[in-house]
């Protein structure tokens, strides 16, 4: 099944706002139903791919024939660009600036190389694509030449399994719910699973650093990932012999976060693990986000650790996004903050797990709310981006970004981007509803996940460009780092450039003239051009 | 106090080895007492310093004085190679071909720089020096140059402590014991305890990916750095802005390893734990290797996690060597394996893991031995370097050697190394003793630590020379890494080049020709010129 191309996920599971959320909108944020309606996908009009007939031809063959490359309207249009709010508004728009000039879909490594040469001879640039769910302009290249979008999807099999070692080697186009069912036969699970699981895929995890809801318990994905096999322009890079090593710089940790600008991740092996015998999601109230996130520093910091744990502020716990299926239903409950605590595992260590953990919680301040709103939240995990497009349809401006800190310094980085974005948005004229919560907790510090909803203003993607700017800028001031799990991409690349320095980029930007000498793998994302 | 030039540590605890062990060694492995003195330190003579007086005073300028540059005999030789058995098979009969041409002692980062500028301006190499324990010739640089250690001992101090956070910045001059009483005044450990503790600094253990014996329960050293400050030759890299970010490649992970060849590491901002309220260690019987490895693995993977992990083999375990203390009085007793299980922490926390690891243990075909075996273990955790002086003064040579790889490969690991020493040593006309123990377990993999005791044959360094060799193939060819925790140097060169491939290498060379385009850093160690 296609992802919708114009917003989020399966079309069928689309639904508008309930009135409720419709007049809050109005009420509180000045939303006002947008007066121009979205273009249909085919009134949109791509220009004339920019490949002759030998660079279409070349191109196939590398990928085993023409049925694998594509350069119709329709295909080029699903492969512009990502998912970030603007984006959904650029396409909805029927802008294509960043069309693919063709879509190619390699079935192995060695189709993959071949494309490479491909490109390099025709001077074409490559985006791999993978579940195109990118948030941070992971698929818009620079301009400056034509690029084909190399689509994984075609490259979507378990490879190995090893279950001694408890180790997995994916392909990088195997989606993640297809990966778990493919684990699952053999009794195991990866354990990774982001807002975007339903969609994104193996290997864009791993070139963005993915971290999923349950990273408390299983980790993030880079701490899963024992090895990677790269194709580059160069040719061929495999890293990952054992577990761990003293030999050398790690890089595997060179490969992750690379984001397709050294090469394009064709395997990975990752950490597996036992399916957990049991699951269980539950409630906790805190008076306040600074309570509650005192909590979960000790949990992280102390244990015993949950696999799932997270604490919306009181504004997202007022406006009930903590359960996207029933926003708007705690309006009338009093103040507090939720955090949810998940347990998974086999029976006997989650209880014992979840029995010392409550005592912790209980210990901070934590009053129990039960296990209903823990399934609340589970069942409405991956709803989020859904709930963006309705808001969207509804004439709303909704989008969100992330960061992450040292503990000591995470009050002051919460304060000051709920700041850099009220202070924006309130100038342009549409005060926003800023909300928050912790969603990964490390023992040295935690994530921050920012939810912004306003008003679109006239020119919603304009609009947003001086509170995303003002966002980053306090991050960096505050000591964050620019991204904790959505990556760097194009949007964030000149804040990486500040907090990397001139050195690390500079060292990064070495390796990628070693390992792509004519740049044509995603030019300007990730890193700046030499 | 001064490490001893000629072996390990203190001079004053220095203990011949008993009569039983000699006539063990004699009778078992046909050791003749050696017919050559080793020299005096006094009797070595070095050849002139290669420094002009515009050198030295640029160095001496560097570091703030005269008084910190040093070009006398002892100290040249002091800072010769480090402390494998060949280095000190060299040292003791002479050899000083890699005496450095002077001892540079920088007080800060601004220093370092400094001293680097200075190098380059006059056409010298350097050598980071932190407590000059490499076994893997960490420091032996090519020698197509003079070349100044650089001494970081002036540079012990505790930077910053993060209570909230558990974070500590330290320098890299600083030995373990001292930073354990500098954190312990505020109440935190770091938990890094390997065999070179004593001696070993900051600096080393993140430049060389060390790993100590409680890295069941602390982690290795390279997952407790949090950031890195690196003097190189193009100046400052800072790295580590959050606990986990997704911002591009962890560039941490690109400097720990790096053994000195990127830049000087003048700072490391690590993960402090409280110090524990107990410790509690102790020893399990397993009838087999394989057998107490499978019970390794199954702690590994499914938990209770011991702080302390490690299963010594049968060979191992008769002789003793687990205990350094008590060598030779295991021969009498039943073959089997001995396992040491050690629990650091809350005494709640403590208890509960000790329990439910012991019924595990059990399960898998486990007899506890009590805590007399797990802390005679614990007493003689930082003997075995002495007990190497003590082999080597009575005639033996004694080496080690250590691998990591995945659980699925290890039996076959474990084949291949035994053998391949075994093979070469007995045609060399010296049959071996080899010894192995697992010491650092992961979900995936584990570490192999091997001893080999033999006769020391005419030659001992030449004699050693095919045994390594052999050695690193057989690592190679059944999948491991070619160092799980002494990192690469000279020695492991020629074989990491193998393991990293060609690309990982031309990509690690191209970060080195951008961080230190001049070459002065550690030629030859790590990497192989361009």
């Amino acid at each position: 099944m296609d992802m919708l191309w114009s917003g989020w996920g399966d079309p069928a599971r689309a639904t508008p706002l309930p009135d409720s959320v419709t007049g809050l909108l109005r009420d509180l944020l000045g939303v006002k139903p947008r007066d121009t309606e979205q273009v249909a996908l085919a009134e949109i009009t791509v220009p004339e791919p920019a490949l002759d007939a030998a660079a279409l031809r070349d191109l196939a063959d590398a990928v085993g024939g023409e049925s694998h490359v594509r350069t119709d309207a329709e295909a080029r249009v699903r492969h512009t660009r990502g998912k970030s709010t603007p984006d959904l508004l650029r396409i909805r728009a029927g802008d294509v600036e960043s069309v693919p000039a063709a879509v190619v879909l390699p079935a192995t490594h060695d189709d993959v190389l071949a494309v490479l040469r491909a490109c390099a001879e025709h001077g074409l640039a490559a985006v791999p694509f993978g579940g195109g769910t990118s948030v941070v302009g992971g698929l818009s290249p620079e301009l400056r030449r034509p690029f084909v979008a190399l689509d994984l999807a075609r490259m979507d099999g378990l490879l190995a399994l090893d279950p001694v070692s408890r180790t997995a080697t994916l392909q990088p186009g195997l989606r993640a719910p297809r990966a778990e069912a493919l684990l699952a036969e053999h009794g195991f699970t990866l354990g990774h699973f982001p807002q975007s699981y339903e969609w994104a895929t193996i290997g864009g995890f791993a070139a963005a650093r993915s971290s999923g809801q349950a990273s408390a318990g299983y980790g993030r994905f880079d701490e899963m990932v024992l090895g990677l096999t790269l194709a580059t322009p160069a040719g061929t890079l495999d890293v990952g012999r054992a577990p761990r090593s003293a030999a050398g710089p790690d890089l595997r940790q060179l490969v992750l976060g690379s984001e397709g600008a050294f090469g394009v991740i064709t395997s990975v092996t990752v950490r597996v693990r036992p399916v957990p015998e049991t699951r269980v999601y539950e409630g906790w109230r805190f008076d306040s986000f600074e309570e509650g996130a005192a909590a979960l520093r000790r949990l992280a910091q102390d244990g015993p650790r949950p696999t799932v744990l997270r604490l919306s502020d009181e504004t997202e716990t007022l406006i009930g996004l903590a359960q996207p299926d029933a926003i708007g239903s705690a309006l009338s409950e009093s103040a507090g903050c939720t955090a949810i605590a998940g347990y998974e595992g086999t029976e006997e260590d989650t209880a014992h797990r979840r029995e010392r953990a409550a005592a912790v919680l209980r210990d901070c301040g934590g009053t129990w709310l039960g296990e209903e709103p823990g399934e609340r939240w589970a069942h409405g995990r991956y709803s989020a981006p859904y709930l963006r497009d309705a808001l969207l349809d509804a004439g709303a401006f909704a989008e969100t970004l992330e960061t992450a800190g040292f503990w000591s310094r995470l009050p002051e980085l919460y304060a000051a981007v709920r700041e850099a974005l009220t202070t924006a948005l309130t100038e342009s004229g549409t005060p926003p509803l800023v909300m928050c919560h912790i969603s990964h907790v490390y023992e040295n510090g935690a994530s921050l996940y920012f939810t912004v909803v306003s008003a679109q203003g006239d020119d919603p993607v304009a609009h947003w460009e001086p509170a995303k700017h003002a966002a980053n800028e306090a991050i960096l001031a505050a000591g964050g780092t620019i991204s904790h799990h959505h990556g760097v991409g194009s949007d964030h690349r000149d804040w990486y450039v500040r907090e990397a320095g001139p050195l690390g980029i500079h060292a990064l930007q070495a390796v990628k003239r070693q390992l792509d000498p004519a740049g044509l793998l995603n030019p300007g994302i990730l890193l700046p051009p030499d």
